[in-house]
């Protein structure tokens, strides 16, 4: 297969009280922040319209790529393929959850659910539309 | 902000009957290929026990960045921020569409909804789980 490199740079970062991936509950249900680079407050405008956004980061911490896995990183569970799980050790580790926006100041978005430590990268952020974004049926 | 640069390979490729986006209707509608590099095989075990899949993929066909734009391409939509649409016009074009799977043979997952034109480099894919993929509540 053709080697291609793919280079992007974070939008921003995260901000949160969470810095250590032990407490994977406490952390998705906590208010975190999106801090963007100032450059793309113009970016911004007319997102609050949406209540959800989609967040795609960097998972910056990853431990690297493992072809199988145990889910949740349970070792009661029989370990399958990374690309069937949601766990950090895929080929490209980027994360994603679907938040709750809870305030927009400037380049400044405070958010509900955001699975992501403190200083991580952020890719894209997106509105949560259904049509694309859940099963078609 | 720190200039971070983040690299990524593609993992595959779409295998698609449509090389440029004129009809967005019917792509979204056909179907088309994740035709995957064979050293991720081992990575798909799993994968069949879920009807939907989340695929991000770089929109290597992006005209590139614009912070403000007509949503849908439509000029009789007020522009607004390109964060606020899906436009691929986005500061990292990662495109997300939620497929579903209609067959996996080996490297290549048959799948129906996939929103990605022929050619398109695949970044990830990712089991549909309704607890991280739709909102909340």
């Amino acid at each position: 297969m053709t080697e291609i490199e793919i280079v992007y740079k974070p939008i921003g970062f995260v901000e949160s009280d969470f810095k250590h991936q032990n407490e994977p509950e406490k952390i998705r249900n906590s208010e975190s922040a999106l801090l963007l680079d100032e450059i793309y407050i113009p970016a911004l405008d007319g997102l609050l319209r949406f209540k959800h956004l989609i967040v795609l980061y960097h998972i910056d911490r990853s431990p690297g790529y493992a072809p199988k896995v145990h889910p949740h990183g349970d070792p009661n569970i029989p370990e399958r393929g990374v690309l069937s799980t949601r766990s950090p050790c895929r080929p490209n580790p980027i994360g994603l959850t679907v938040v709750e926006v809870l305030e927009i100041s400037g380049n400044r978005i405070r958010v509900k659910y955001l699975d992501a430590l403190d200083g991580t990268p952020i890719l894209d952020i997106k509105p949560y539309e259904k049509l694309f974004d859940s099963p078609p049926e």
